[in-house]
């Protein structure tokens, strides 16, 4: 049986508040055998009153072994089987703008590139302009015109922009055109199955002109394109939990994964406190607040375990204002691991700490990798995460009699 | 989705080294309550380095309390889901004994019996006959001739030995010949669909006339046969992960389990040193090593506590030769638990380690069952330690945006 089908049967709608706050990437390593991951070495009274009080353990995003990407990660904790549902990167990158995709659409993500005299890509990040001039270049390819279909061309931030493609019968099997590396031209699209053919041949209509709108525009004189994706079809949380959720994110691919599965999103400022102001001024309109922060991934991105540190303890400080407000059920966890020693997302499984009135206690008392292993939670899968808040937080029933 | 199509989308080959030792039947009970099991009774400085070093858990060859023979234990560990992929015993002692099965054949091992005068099984091993004598007998086995098929009879060892029937529409949903007692005669085969009657008609001829070939050859007068099976299609441990693997194993079984998932088979030898001798030899040409060590099973079968000790602590002695190649994964476990309290396979969880330079570590200091309960790994299925091999070999790409 699908897991969403009982949720859906066991349901039982209330007054009840669940928060879920994900540090992004949350999971580390020490940098030297025998020493402490970030979070072992982060000062955080806040989360360990909170792990006593609660429960903890360790979230598997996929498989064991598996790395997610941001997609994955998220999906599995909004419950959704990361397996079952997969989500190009055009459609995350097209949502997180406020663009509304629809079911004929198939949305890809672009890069503005430098290309050298030959057509080779020199720079495929176009020396990361100022985000004014990404938008002023995508003033220029919204121009372009293919027979056959619209095209929607948006800025994203620095070289970042979406391409739609909206039309009838179009696949979505085509290969990215960045070919990864320098010193060799964009490849040309390819389909896969011929509805994703029709794609790919408009496709390198669009990158032609792109290329004859911006010849003297270097270096944002070329495009890259990556991660064609159509619209999936994804139930929303509210039909499947009975839940009113809202999204409290500040970069654009959260707020486009929130989008996907029917969260609200809301305006939420630009710091980790705008977000949690905002939590509290939309608390009795939502029941379920998914808070994300991003810089205790960004930090391990960038291999900087003190910069990872500071920014979990910054998260800590933060959390009793967040207590404050009263919710039913609490959880603390990551979408992924990001150790700063690997400078990248990884398979580790991620610290998890879910506190509310209901949680039979264990013996951890400090949250960390190492001590979530001693905890009542166990290592589980993800998505299992959104089941438990909705039984901690009475809103499910007996399944069978 | 299958585990496998997510495997062969993420792999990305690399020049890292993979060696997966296997201590047959390593999971172990104590004597008496409050005793500790084999390994832990055992001496293992070595292991216990790299426990320290690593991370440790306990593995499920397929489900909890399900005991696995040597087949489904060891095609989780090499990854490939034991429930899914089944293979009979007459294939693997064909492939232990490099004959070439093929899609046309149906594979059954084969024992010499002694029966008495009225037909009834006095001896099920036929006293262990010598190997010569087993190869003799095989030779008087080959001139059976049944219309519409070829046979094969090839010798194994003692009392052992393979048939292969090749022809067409042959099923193998045939039941054992071995009524597994004394007293009785061998039971007639039946098949319980059309292709496996067509094979059950062609394998009572064939037992008719073995009965009349070896009918003055007491005590190897008879034969019973057991684990009729077709040659399943599998992919290669290539194919589906990018390794080129290679097994190191003395005993025919285990190289005919690594062939069918398209390992070379190496000339290993009969001790385990020729074994790591072999190991450091090949250490060039392949990048996932599978080195089988029997002793540890044969000793628990025995019911030899003190015997099995000591093979682990022979193990462990090995062990700074093997790591002294710079394997950058190692995996120590065994493919299911032999207590030699219980003379047998078992159902109870295996002892694992995992190490590499992107463990996180736990708390674990020496190698043991109950000390792997605190392990990092938790108690995870056999299958997913393939996928966590290659991801901390970094020959994993990240699954989503």
């Amino acid at each position: 049986m699908n897991i969403h089908d009982l949720i859906r049967e066991l349901q039982e709608p209330n007054d009840s508040k669940i928060v879920l706050l994900v540090a992004d990437g949350l999971g580390g390593l020490p940098l030297e055998p025998g020493g402490k991951t970030e979070l072992e070495s982060a000062r955080t009274p806040n989360l360990d009153a909170c792990v006593r009080e609660g429960v903890c353990g360790l979230s598997i995003p996929v498989l064991p072994g598996i790395t997610p990407g941001s997609g994955p990660g998220h999906l599995a904790l909004f419950g959704y089987d990361p397996l079952q549902y997969r989500i190009g990167r055009g459609i995350l990158e097209a949502l997180g703008i406020n663009f509304e995709v629809g079911p004929r659409d198939v949305a890809v993500r672009g890069n503005f590139v430098t290309v050298d005299d030959a057509g080779r890509i020199t720079d495929r990040r176009a020396g990361r302009p100022p985000t004014e001039r990404c938008v002023a270049m995508c003033r220029k390819l919204q121009t372009i015109r293919v027979p056959g279909v619209d095209i929607f061309v948006e800025p994203v931030r620095e070289h970042r922009f979406v391409v739609v493609f909206r039309g009838d019968q179009l696949g979505d099997a085509v290969n990215d055109t960045d070919p990864q590396q320098t010193g060799v031209p964009p490849l040309p699209a390819r389909g896969a199955d011929p509805p994703s053919e029709t794609t790919a041949h408009i496709v390198n209509q669009f990158v032609a002109e792109a290329a004859r709108v911006l010849r003297d525009d270097a270096p944002t004189n070329m495009v890259t394109l990556r991660g064609f994706a159509r619209y999936p079809k994804i139930a929303t949380m509210h039909e499947v939990y009975g839940v009113r959720p809202v999204a409290i994110a500040v970069y654009p691919m959260y707020k486009g994964l929130a989008r996907l599965v029917g969260m609200t999103v809301a305006d939420a400022g630009s710091t980790l406190a705008d977000q949690v102001e905002t939590l509290r001024r939309l608390w009795d309109q939502f029941d379920f607040f998914f808070l994300h922060f991003k810089y205790t991934d960004s930090t391990g991105e960038d291999g900087n375990f003190a910069a990872k540190v500071e920014m979990i303890e910054r998260l800590d400080a933060e959390l009793p204002r967040i207590r404050a407000l009263g919710p039913d059920v609490l959880i603390v966890t990551g979408d992924h691991s990001t150790p700063s020693k690997l400078r990248s997302h990884s398979w580790h499984p991620v610290p998890t700490l879910l506190w509310s009135r209901t949680c039979r206690p264990d013996a951890v008392t400090e949250f960390g990798e190492t001590y979530c292993l001693r905890g009542g939670l166990g290592q589980i899968p993800a998505m299992y995460l959104m089941p438990l808040a909705l039984a901690h937080a009475g809103r499910l029933g007996k399944y069978g009699a």
